[in-house]
């Protein structure tokens, strides 16, 4: 396929906080088995959601999107439909990781970060002997910075985000973050659903 | 297959210097063409060391692994060899960038950086729906620094592998960097082999 821009998507990063410690005191089988527990399992949440798309995974981190459709043009309840998808699969990620078996391993849990962030990308299929799909842009930047300056069992997300999710989501003020080429930006960590009478995700 | 324990590798990361501006700045039909040019380009290095194993790409970056053997047991040769193998792999692949077709692109030259390092490393197959390999370990992470430390058009190692090539190649000391968990390390930019006659790699 061409290569396409797609005006707004709802994109977020996972990753296991302190993973190359672990994996550096883990033996192979338990890495691997433990890796393994973790894309069953995320995996089958993200399966959930026919509109959410696995672009790529890289070690422990996985890269998700919502809203690579064929419409051009995306109205703001298009733009509010996507992050809420993001939103929901990223606290159900959180909710998957407590019922992995860690039994066998080192530490008790799977200190799972997430990161979300919207708007433009551009993506296009890259490779011959195994073509992938790949995500550009500022977008997938500021995703994956969302997440590395995150604390463990988070979900951290961008003001852009925020002024979507915040009818539907309880979010709280984080403070700021340095994007490199953006200055400092305002963000928030992803509580819950307003509507949902359940313990809050920290 | 099982998850398995390499005693020695030689394992390098590529990288290019400047991608996420140059991926900003560009239509997505320029990046994707670039970077389909990069991979075919490279892909066509890479098959002419039978031993050489690509293990994962991720946008602009290759990680490529020589030493993932079936032997347990690796003399100094053995060693020397993987090393070697690693070397003359990301000096022909800096040749390779300038033979790149460049001609539609913003930039004139793709300022490809490459960072090699040996030692052990834990191996195994992660997924169910698309099983890939994975490497772990403290080489893959000093291989990363290596590279991601470095100057454009460079090729880093470390002392390791200074010690490993030293006696065929031409290497001259860069410096030290700071590598998390440890502390500064001494690092050789690697030139070239001792009996060719060429220009130097910069
Ligand atoms: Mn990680
Ligand atoms: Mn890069």
């Amino acid at each position: 396929p061409e290569p396409a821009a797609f005006e707004n998507v709802a994109l977020f990063f996972t990753d296991i906080y302190g993973f190359k410690e672990l994996a550096n005191r883990s033996s192979p089988r338990q890495i691997v088995a433990l890796l393994n527990r973790m894309y069953i399992a995320f995996d089958e949440v993200i399966a959930r959601f026919p509109d959410l798309y696995k672009v790529e995974t890289v070690m422990d981190s996985f890269m998700v999107c919502s809203g690579l459709s064929g419409n051009t043009q995306k109205s703001r309840q298009d733009c509010i439909r996507d992050a809420t998808i993001a939103a929901e699969c990223a606290i159900q990620l959180l909710d998957a990781v407590e019922a992995i078996d860690m039994s066998d391993q080192l530490v008790e849990k799977l200190n799972l970060r997430i990161g979300i962030q919207c708007g433009p990308v551009l993506a296009g299929v890259i490779g011959t002997k195994m073509p992938h799909y790949c995500l550009f842009g500022d977008t997938v930047n500021t995703a994956s910075r969302m997440c590395s300056t995150n604390q463990a069992l988070r979900i951290q997300v961008s003001e852009a985000m925020y002024d979507l999710l915040k009818n539907e989501y309880i979010l709280e003020e984080r403070g700021t973050i340095a994007v490199k080429g953006k200055g400092d930006m305002k963000t928030f960590f992803l509580l819950g659903r307003k509507d949902k009478v359940s313990e809050p995700n920290h």
